[in-house]
């Protein structure tokens, strides 16, 4: 199904603004994030949709049926029907650690081509980016110890599955979501739910009826009455399954004292001679309450999160923007910025590119310049991935991303990866952008403001 | 497409631990939220999603190949490939209000497959019913102004058309997303964008772009350099559009202080014989946000509402739970509740029924009840709508479902709407409620925790 109308309004009726003033420049617009919303660095995602959604853009007749009832030209609607992107796309690979201000995707193309794309490349980057990062920051704070991810009840909606996508990117090591199993090839896995165990007349039968059936796979959910004495009960159970040759994999503690109840139930499995078996934790968990956990000494081997990893909360979106840079008039460039009442909403002129020194490994710092400059010692982030509306990289595998970006934040100075309080990573702005900006705010202020 | 596994792993693999064992009882599951993020009040929505899901809800080959390849018993397997849900359900109509704790759907089945159900039903109802709720906030703050929802780009990816369709049942007047006015009939809305303006050498010749090609539908984004200058460089256009017979529709502000900003530009337009142009305010804006733009006057006709509105922020997901809370074994009802460690998290249990006690047409209080008890002069809320897997309502239509939400709202007394510090709405429990559930905590505490 082509996406053409996943789009807002705007897009179409500039569109069609610029179809009938003639006003087709070619235009550059780069999509970056002002401000980020815990911590210092992004884990970029969501560009494979973004180039599945290129490659596949076009007006189908009853998108065309629809903005006839809606009013627009049926000249500029003809227009549309033989409607395709035609320009080139420069990119971080997916997977990429990139700070704010940083153009992530450059996009080069006739005008109404780069604006009608604009609000499903914001969907998918603000939302996949988000998470992703958010992953990053809960498995850092895990310090080595699995990270599952609960969230499919919580998530919004049908934005399930790119969540669970992009918390595979960030670094969780499953889901619970079968669908992203089935679809997305992610490892799944569960245990079992409070129902499960009231279902039964007895807490010890739902643990015998469990482990029946998976001799192999058995986790118990022991917190449904008492977590103490639902430890006491696993054992049990246990025990009865070393009888047959079969260890019992784990247990489950969702809610009290964590720490506290993870010590207990450590030693009551270990005096039963049933040191092997895991502790699974789960609980509306994120990065600050497993650092905590983990802090305190907590007896968890495996984190089951859900409701933060995959909305972000406390801060559901990131407000990446796509903002107009340069335009083609005339066969000359002219850059382009806003500059707004609000400072913090100035953008930056001109096509740029991105650069990064790396030293023995590790990120220094980056530099923003103009698109004709060359940073030496510093590696270009930016990669043409599509030219002519075609793409031209290979499309990267999940496992290839996931492990891009798994890299990527091994190069990340561990510092910058502070839960709180994270120093700011340097980017630099080239003095040629420097100067470009003056001169366009010096234009503005001549030609606007007064 | 069925979404037989779009749920999670635990879900399958309990449906064959109970398989297994041959534990497949009747079984009651509630859905009801525990806390409301923001308010006193919840307004239901995402229940013609289940229903759909419902009537659907089959395993397909491939997903039954999958599933193998995670090691399900063949046996189990071959079960599944001819599952059907044959249940009952109850449900509050979508766009009711409710309130935490009282069951807003109730699910009666063979326990496999109201075990199987959890995961979807959760994933629709907390978000359409988190969105739905929000909207409601923001329509109430406006106080009668009209509410565009323009949160697209920041949506939680494939989420946006559900976040779109509860902000509608919510209230809001229109939406900024095209696919959503041409899926689901919802009316569309838009100005222009940032770009559209600096794309053009001046602003001027962006607005004279624009009125050409929408001289009936103009609205002008005037913040781009200056809101003042960008107000007085709309009037010129809107002089021009009045000489050809034509009336600038509009303009819009998107930063710096809204409500002066507004009064000056209102001032402007009206100085210049344009007092029939509206203004229309957004940028990162919220209920608290337009409430205060209210109380101090702003001269704004129509708010436009991205974020905020689509992810729920600050608070991006519903608590909503669904609970097993009676199981029929030996043709007898056992009720069933959790205890937990966490007070908070226990549940009631039996098969309960909702009432509503509304006088001259305002609600004043609910009553929990067991399933057989009749609360005299109230309202039944919970209505069958699926018997033996079949679906026996009519499915409304989504004018009709946000007809309903506004006519519930406005018998909810408007005490309950406040924006913070709302009392909490009385709902209380019946005296056999609470017998009941005091005589299972005791039954647990004997068994289970000794």
């Amino acid at each position: 199904m082509s996406e053409a109308l996943r789009t807002d309004l705007y897009q179409l009726t500039m569109m069609q603004a610029y179809w009938k003033s003639g006003h087709d420049p070619e235009a550059t617009f780069d999509y970056f994030v002002r401000k980020i919303p815990s911590g210092s660095y992004l884990v970029t995602a969501g560009l494979s949709y973004v180039l599945d959604y290129i490659e596949n853009l076009r007006f189908e007749d009853d998108d065309i049926e629809y903005l006839r009832t809606q009013g627009f030209d049926a000249e500029f609607l003809k227009h549309l029907r033989n409607f395709r992107f035609t320009g080139d796309i420069l990119a971080m690979p997916e997977g990429s650690i990139a700070f704010p201000l940083e153009p992530i995707i450059r996009v080069t193309a006739p005008i109404m081509e780069a604006q009608l794309i604009e609000t499903f490349l914001l969907n998918k980057m603000n939302f996949s980016t988000l998470i992703a990062t958010k992953a990053s920051r809960v498995v850092y704070a895990a310090r080595g110890r699995s990270i599952a991810e609960f969230g499919l009840r919580r998530a919004q909606g049908d934005g399930h599955l790119e969540a669970t996508r992009a918390t595979y990117i960030g670094g969780c090591a499953s889901t619970s979501n079968v669908l992203a199993g089935k679809k997305l090839g992610i490892p799944v896995s569960g245990t079992m739910a409070h129902s499960f165990v009231t279902s039964f007349d007895h807490e010890i039968e739902s643990y015998r009826a469990y482990a029946e059936a998976f001799p192999k796979k058995c986790f118990l959910l022991i917190d449904t009455y008492n977590s103490i004495e639902g430890a006491k009960k696993a054992v049990i159970v246990g025990k009865e399954l070393e009888k047959r040759g079969e260890k019992l994999m784990g247990v489950r503690l969702d809610s009290g004292d964590l720490a506290e109840l993870s010590k207990h139930v450590r030693r009551i499995l270990d005096d039963a001679g049933l040191g092997y078996v895991k502790i699974v934790a789960s609980g509306d968990l994120n990065e600050w309450k497993i650092d905590e956990l983990v802090n305190k000494g907590a007896r968890i081997d495996l984190f089951g999160v859900g409701t933060e990893l995959v909305t972000g909360r406390p801060t559901p979106a990131l407000d990446g923007i796509y903002k107009l840079s340069d335009v083609v008039q005339h066969s000359r460039h002219m850059p382009k910025m806003k500059l707004s009442d609000d400072t913090i909403k100035a953008t930056l002129p001109g096509k740029k590119r991105v650069w990064r020194i790396v030293e023995k490994g590790k990120f220094i710092k980056d530099v923003i310049s103009l698109d004709e400059e060359h940073i030496y010692d510093a590696l270009p982030l930016l990669e043409k991935i599509v030219e002519k509306g075609k793409v031209i990289c290979n499309m990267p595998s999940l496992e290839e991303i996931r492990n891009n970006a798994g890299k990527n934040l091994s190069n990340l100075p561990d510092i910058y990866k502070k839960l709180d309080g994270a120093p700011v990573y340097p980017v630099e702005f080239s003095r040629e952008l420097v100067e470009l900006r003056e001169r366009i705010i010096e234009k503005i202020r001549m030609e606007e403001l007064s």
